[in-house]
């Protein structure tokens, strides 16, 4: 089977990490040829995921095509599935995925609990909706990791919002920030991760901690597997399915958004789950038998950020006393250059124990720094 | 850091897998540019690793060089060396292990037990030899996965035997066959794995079934890890090294043999060990602190071998089957070809239940078939 991935980055690296365990002969493309992804596939192809030509003439070459960023040319992709080609997920999915307006109408249209909200044509109008602040306004097209988003707390704010379409969403009282990734096979049948907990760093916005399972109550669980299965399957699509989900102070639960891909949420998945993410999709788009999303033990995920002050090439700080750490899994995601914030790999914790895993988490995150 | 492995196997394969977590550019040299390795490096050298200036040009580009099979080209390893490079392992302990006479005159120097032998320098010379029947013959140089080696168990054997140098070895009363693998570091510092046991087709002599941890009695295992290790310190070389043995009817521990490298008794480790056999190499090449051998949980692996009767284009039959089953690991090799006995995969079953995974074990060796 020929399976194409539309993205070079650090999850299309993952998932070529694992598809040598399959028959499958692997196709990248991406712009940049020393991208993290590029050394690790059959074909690589320099191209521009979001040009028409390019996508469409390399999705020719495949039998299967996905994607590791949603920010591809989906023109491309509606006329390949036309044409017959199995695009996971399907483009119809990435479409609603990709504009934060279609996706907000979408959880609306499936009934859904997702937070208050009203469609912004630009900032000025922004004026007109006080009543919902505290509130995030969400640009429309192009928001990726953390941009694309800001706070609106008073009428002050307002000039922070985006003079372009967009959702304006009441902020909702957040306990816990959770995720559930769902995997729908081409037959329908599914299957649910254990919902993971994150906490954000609040300053860059970037997910950068995260425990498994989540440490919420049964009522809330119950209601955030029931909508993330909701979320993925009226998609349609097979494919995997990051639902993003807030519970609130009362236990209700919201979705925020979905990502229709492998996501960091999933990164633990890799060690402490018998069917990783990746080993899920890889099943998923060569048409065999879900596998079993059970965990082997709780864990911790940490993102590895490029520090504050730092950029150029990559050096990593403290490697080595992260890997004498019992336990620690690292990845690094051979990206050349750092910069603040920018994701430069991440470990995984195993741990019965969670109090010994938030230690060591901390230990982690206070060791291990990519400095240039 | 730039890493040549010579060798474009399934080894080379698992050991890529593992590559991309850390800071690390690839280099493989095979002669088959559509072997398993190939696709999943930096730099791909189409070139033959016996062959003294193919390997001399390779080892001029990388910074660490290490080996997926011993039968390459010694020499210009060991000119490598006298010019500074950092070979592992050592192109001294693969000069001795790749010899089965000097690997017996090793354990003979080192005291390390292993099973009463002659030196034969061809085939007429067995006949003097009578008095250690039954025995096993092992052509000095050349042998591999069960070639290279005849039991000889009257003189009415003797025919069989090699006309060329090499052991006549006395047969031990086998209780068990085990394995324990002994990664060290360039320091010196050493981890052991758990030992595994090893069950051996009885007609093509390739290890196609393995039970982690080994079920031998504690004195039996505590001679096995004190004997491993002595073997693997002895070469006073930093890698890793799989030291095959046997228990007796007696619970005495023999050594049989030795593989300087990631080695078939250690797959297992993928998923059943906080650091692989593969990540543990990675490791001591990179200079890292050396990994766990923990356990995360007891496995079984099994070897996927081309079926009998079967020679051309490989095909997997009962693949969904065997994806469908819990906590079940399947690794292929990528192998265009099967042939009779041909490694083509494995797969790794995990449980806390030594029973269920024997149970499983057979379900899997009697459903996945690779077939023409």
């Amino acid at each position: 089977m020929k399976v194409g991935i539309l993205g070079g980055g650090q999850l299309g690296r993952m998932l070529l990490q694992e598809a040598p365990n399959y028959p499958v002969e692997t196709w990248v493309m991406e712009k940049e040829a020393d991208c993290p992804a590029a050394h690790l596939c059959h074909h690589f192809i320099a191209g521009d995921i979001r040009d028409f030509e390019a996508v469409y003439t390399f999705g020719q070459q495949v039998d299967v095509l996905t994607i590791e960023i949603e920010n591809v040319n989906i023109e491309a992709l509606e006329k390949l599935e036309a044409e017959g080609k199995k695009i996971i997920p399907r483009p119809s999915a990435l479409k609603t995925i990709k504009n934060k307006i279609l996706q907000k109408k979408y959880y609306q249209d499936h009934q859904i609990p997702s937070p208050a909200f009203v469609i912004t044509q630009n900032r000025e109008e922004l004026k007109q909706h006080m009543h919902l602040l505290p509130a995030v306004h969400k640009l429309g097209m192009g928001g990726y990791d953390g941009k694309g988003v800001q706070v609106i707390r008073s009428e002050a704010d307002v000039e922070k919002g985006f003079d372009a379409p967009g959702v304006l969403e009441q902020l909702v009282d957040i306990n816990k920030e959770i995720a559930i990734t769902v995997a729908i096979a081409a037959d329908g049948s599914h299957v649910l991760y254990p919902a993971v907990e994150m906490i954000f760093d609040p300053v860059l916005n970037l997910l950068d901690f995260q425990l498994c399972p989540a440490d919420i109550p049964q009522q809330a669980l119950w209601k955030a597997e029931a909508m993330a299965l909701a979320v993925a399957r009226n998609f349609q699509s097979p494919g995997l399915f990051a639902v993003e989900m807030f519970v609130d102070k009362k236990g209700d639960v919201w979705v925020n958004e979905t990502a229709p891909r492998v996501h960091n949420s999933g990164h633990h998945t890799i060690e402490a789950h018998y069917s990783s993410q990746f080993d899920m999709l890889w099943r998923v788009m060569l048409n065999y038998p879900l596998g079993s999303t059970a965990a082997l033990q709780p864990s911790m995920m940490i993102n590895i950020l490029g520090a504050e002050g730092h950029r150029g090439p990559a050096r990593y700080e403290g490697l080595e006393e992260v890997l004498k750490m019992e336990h620690a899994f690292v990845h690094l995601y051979g990206k050349k250059q750092t910069a603040p914030g920018r994701k430069m790999g991440h470990v995984t914790l195993l741990d019965k124990d969670k109090t010994g895993l938030l230690r060591k988490a901390m230990q982690v995150k206070q060791t291990l720094r990519v400095i240039s």
